[in-house]
């Protein structure tokens, strides 16, 4: 999408920078696809009530569901935090390679993954089982962020010569805590789901708001 | 997609505007994704029938099915025409920073979530809980037409230079309108479905022309 | 995706066109996910046989299944060529306005509809209502196959000024075809199902063979 | 999405290659969206258990669904192998044709249908018909990687001037063995489902190394 300035030094004539560092750009495209399915396919878990008894309204019906809402909210504004991460991230990277490439596949697994985790919280929240349908939940995202660390890891050798120190700083410092704060929730998750579904959507608002101040700040 | 005209200058080396600027492109890219997407679930909510009883047509079972064409229809152009004026407030934003990317962030959340309450309304229009389906339809486009409002407020000091006065008066005046004429369908919609979904549909086709009628005065 | 030269002019300084003629990108973008999407939601209709009876093996089951088979595999080609049409067209076309947005929006209506009649001729072939399942089927393509030449006839006053009149007028005749070709698979589809289903197929082949051997000649 | 050169050489006002041959980004385009859905929607193959009965965890629901889980990730790498194939594939080829979007055409078949007979081995690994369902399985990979080999050797006629021998060499002889490796899964299939799929695992991971080690040796 975003071409890299090696590409169109290529493009101008240049040939200064070889060909096979220039595929950053379909990466981010292939990546913003699988980000922007997963979430979008995060709606089939919301069911419609049907076959309805006698007695209960839709009403009733729909509020008994709010495991389903909740689940759907947290994992839709997570999603959308890690996009916003990942897109940060790329406009950073300056060339991709094999081992970039695999990096960012992990990452994707668990991405694509994350329907089957909601759908699983959002059916056992309040039933038997409810524990182990939040560490599932719980975990995915654990495996997400340590995938993103892996992808920094990776793609830190491979920044552009443009890339501003202090934002490559405060990704890997944020980056960094990731794992542990999933691992906080995944455990709270065995006391209290919904509470770790809240936290869940509270930290991918948290997520954000860091970096803002600090780019304020510069 | 569409190069921003500041990351071109970055390539051709003048690196007069800072790289953080250039975010449009993917943004838009994502956020196509995600209207695609979501325009194309939609289809999932028509079922074939099955099981049809001895005494019943595939004619007639699929008539039964109108309150489903019509969501799906209502649906699929309203989320068209929304791409269409997303695009059209895109072409003129010169840079996004991460407010931006919030607020449409917002809007692409109401679009994901779409297809639920088009199922919701298909099943239900003609069956008790008629009214709390056709509220949460045309809440999700209030919501949706209020973030356009966020996201356009929040464009408005990034704009590019090139913006034509005009055009941005246009979309100014016409936004302002929309959380006002889904408020009305809103109501309408405990009074009669039905005719609560082709108002949402006939607005959709109303949203277009307005800008068509201007764009050849001027 | 593909820069319009109007676009590059304008990114080269000499902004000789107005930036509004530069949509083409992003129209191109939305429909190619539109059709990439609706071309791989037709693998939900195949379905995994379940609860076989005693007496019945998988190998039978899915032998059964042969209607669906064949009707994904008509909409698939369908679907395939009609993008490589739709990129073709597109390609000559110079600039997008509104008008031409909405003719292109009513081209992808048909294109994202097209999963719901696939699946009704897939669960009806052989079984009483095949007739208006085959109906609903062909009709979905007559449809899109005047939107193709609405869209066409909106773009043939935006051409590029580099565009070739041969290929240009090789176009016009071979969409001028398309609704009359789908009248007789309607016709047919009265008659028999499967053999219509088959001339969707073939026909789909079809439509790509003249324009290669019209190029070659050129 | 990443524009060809010869695209560039157009808008930089050079005329030489002539406008059909910039067809690459759009296909590219296509078939990452392709890539990115058929992979996506390998999720909705992973079923929440429901309605378990009393002396069943959710635990052990979860664990008897490992059959679901090991095509999933099976699946899940291949496509992913594939599409960096399918990319680093791309970035060589300098112009598309026709016969070009054929045989790509042909490839994204068999990946788009992927998620049946990965559903199809999920549900009866370990049932009556698993040797079946293994060969439709199995059968989808062969059909793909003769896919890969014709695009290939379409391809190779239009390739880049500047496309590296060593590289093109090294695509030839790794795609060559693909049939070969499918059908040894094909015929294990036979003997034993999960070693089967277990294989396809292994293949994908193998096919990304060898690349590697060529491309540090180089």
């Amino acid at each position: 999408m975003i071409q890299s300035p090696g590409r169109c030094k290529l493009i101008l004539g240049s040939r200064i920078i070889p060909e096979k560092v220039t595929e950053t750009a379909r990466i981010e495209a292939f990546s913003d696809g699988v980000f922007a399915i997963a979430v979008t396919l995060l709606v089939l878990d919301l069911k419609v009530p049907r076959d309805l008894e006698n007695d209960v309204t839709l009403g009733a019906a729909l509020l008994q569901e709010w495991p389903a809402y909740l689940a759907f909210v947290a994992s839709f504004v997570t999603i959308l935090i890690m996009w916003i991460n990942h897109h940060r991230m790329f406009t950073l990277i300056g060339r991709a390679d094999d081992t970039l490439m695999f990096a960012n596949g992990m990452l994707l697994f668990g991405v694509t993954a994350l329907p089957f985790p909601t759908s699983l919280v959002a059916d056992y929240l309040g039933h038997p089982g409810q524990f182990l349908a939040a560490a599932v939940y719980n975990g995915t995202f654990i495996l997400i962020s340590v995938g993103f660390n892996f992808v920094w890891f990776t793609a830190r050798s491979r920044l552009k010569s443009t890339a501003d120190p202090a934002a490559v700083q405060a990704i890997t410092d944020s980056y960094r805590l990731g794992p542990v704060m999933y691992l906080v929730t995944f455990a709270i998750g065995f006391a209290n789901v919904a509470v770790s579904l809240l936290l869940v959507l509270g930290m991918a608002l948290y997520w954000a708001l860091p970096k803002r101040a600090k780019r304020t700040r510069a």
